[in-house]
């Protein structure tokens, strides 16, 4: 079988040619999120990202991520917590059958609030199986942050946190941006650490942002320090807000956001381990597996 | 005396003519804030928009808000809290001596981290004069809506806190934009309160604000009831973060969002008063009362 992993995401790409051990042979990645695509134009733009390895004897291709959403390529209904990797793997909704498939998303609801998530369960899957961990918390840094609970196999439940799409607001939109500079420049570690313990003593990012400006006009921060300072607000909001007692998390998505978390969540006295995009191609290929499998 | 009282902030211009009971005769705004001010302009900007009552003989003119800061007319330097009236009384900062004065601002530090207003201050001692208080807990919503602490007729302390501009900021530019209508429309009184609700039972905007998304693509919530949700959230969110415990408090501003407030509060069972801009107008009025006593 020639497995071909795609994480469709609202906003970029990232295609994969997957071995037989799990891991990526190749990996491509693009800005064509699904946002950028026509209606009725997913075929063709998968077909030009992956086209050569689609065309290789007995392709197996999953598609994980918002193009199973009502905005993608086609709606992958989603499976309800608490849901173990075998819902997800029977609920695959077929594109060509055999051939292309999308994974479903999973749902959670809470005192009547519904909480629901694309993609991620692909990456908490093949953490798991990496890991061999059957139990954890699985945390997935970005726009929209996934808190994952993992139990006896499951996914029990989860929880979105909007810290990197705030993080972009306050810094693009707000006052704050008047005392920043152009670019973000590299993580100034001292002042994200003030943000995060700052954030700890606040009872709402609401009040605590405020202080971001506050630094700026009357010292000490500089210019440089504050998109880090603003960062370690919003992170150390996020962290904040969790009952994290020293537990252990795992972290899963770019090195440079779960190099933050780690730093943020060490200074509050947890451990975590990280992974990057491996975890989504391991979750396709135990996807893949159990398609093989009677 | 002929007094006028001018009300400076970042985007808006508000003079009145004072009467000798304390309340506007005449009132005027505009979209003059001291952004659109260019440097060196503010004498021909106040003559335009107040220079007949300015004529006047024996006229007085305080201007309170951001006028007086360093990127305003001058810099009228910040009272320290605990700070009394008599100490913003004898710390205006005259352009004109005995014609025209900026009133200072306040300064408050909480371990090591400083909060600042200028304009609130003239509102909140308004307000005292007007009900007779020496104690009690001042709200004025807004941008940056400030919670003010008196006791014993000193500002003992105050924080800010940057809901309106959290709002405006999401509603705009956050993916919560996408289900909503171009405009707000009038207030949804069971959304609102939804939201408020809702805040109360969450630990953070940061995962609250996703429920707008959810709600929205998964119901009950329709576009038009949105933006009122989420301005329950973020003000919801906020009173959820100050010890309530069913306190009584003053609210001084705009009747919509004062209005919002209260019924906010209300929920929470929290009773609340309002005031407007006589507030302001009260403050001055006092100023200028202290001036003429020895």
């Amino acid at each position: 079988m020639n497995l071909v992993g795609v994480d469709w995401g609202t906003s970029s790409l990232r295609v994969a040619r997957i071995g037989a051990d799990g891991f990526a042979l190749e990996e491509r990645s693009s800005e064509r999120g699904i946002l950028t695509v026509p209606p009725g134009g997913f075929a063709q733009v998968l077909q030009e990202e992956a086209g050569d390895w689609l065309a290789a004897p007995q392709a197996l291709c999953l598609v994980s991520g918002m193009a199973g959403s009502r905005q993608g390529w086609q709606e992958a209904p989603y499976c309800t917590c608490p849901a173990a990797f075998d819902d997800v793997a029977h609920a695959l909704a077929w594109i060509e059958p055999g051939r292309i498939a999308l994974v479903p998303g999973l749902r959670y609801e809470f005192l009547g609030t519904p909480d629901a998530m694309r993609g991620e369960e692909v990456q908490v899957f093949g953490a798991m199986d990496l890991l061999g961990l059957a139990d954890g918390v699985f945390v997935l840094p970005g726009t929209h942050c996934k808190w994952v609970r993992v139990a006896e196999g499951r996914v029990q439940s989860f929880a979105t946190f909007m810290s990197g799409e705030f993080y972009r607001v306050l810094r693009q939109h707000s006052i704050l941006a008047r005392t920043m500079p152009e670019e973000d420049g590299p993580l100034q570690e001292e002042a994200f650490l003030r943000g995060v313990r700052h954030a700890q003593q606040a009872r709402s990012l609401l009040h605590s942002a405020f202080s971001a400006r506050m630094l700026a006009l009357f010292g000490p921060l500089t210019p440089q320090e504050l998109p880090s300072y603003l960062s370690g607000l919003v992170i150390g909001e996020e962290l904040r807000s969790r009952a994290l007692h020293g537990m252990e998390v795992v972290l899963i998505g770019a090195p440079a956001l779960t190099e933050r978390y780690a730093l943020a969540l060490r200074t509050l006295g947890c451990e975590s381990r990280r992974l990057g995009s491996e975890a989504a191609w391991r979750g396709h290929w135990a996807l893949a597996r159990s398609l093989q499998q009677p």
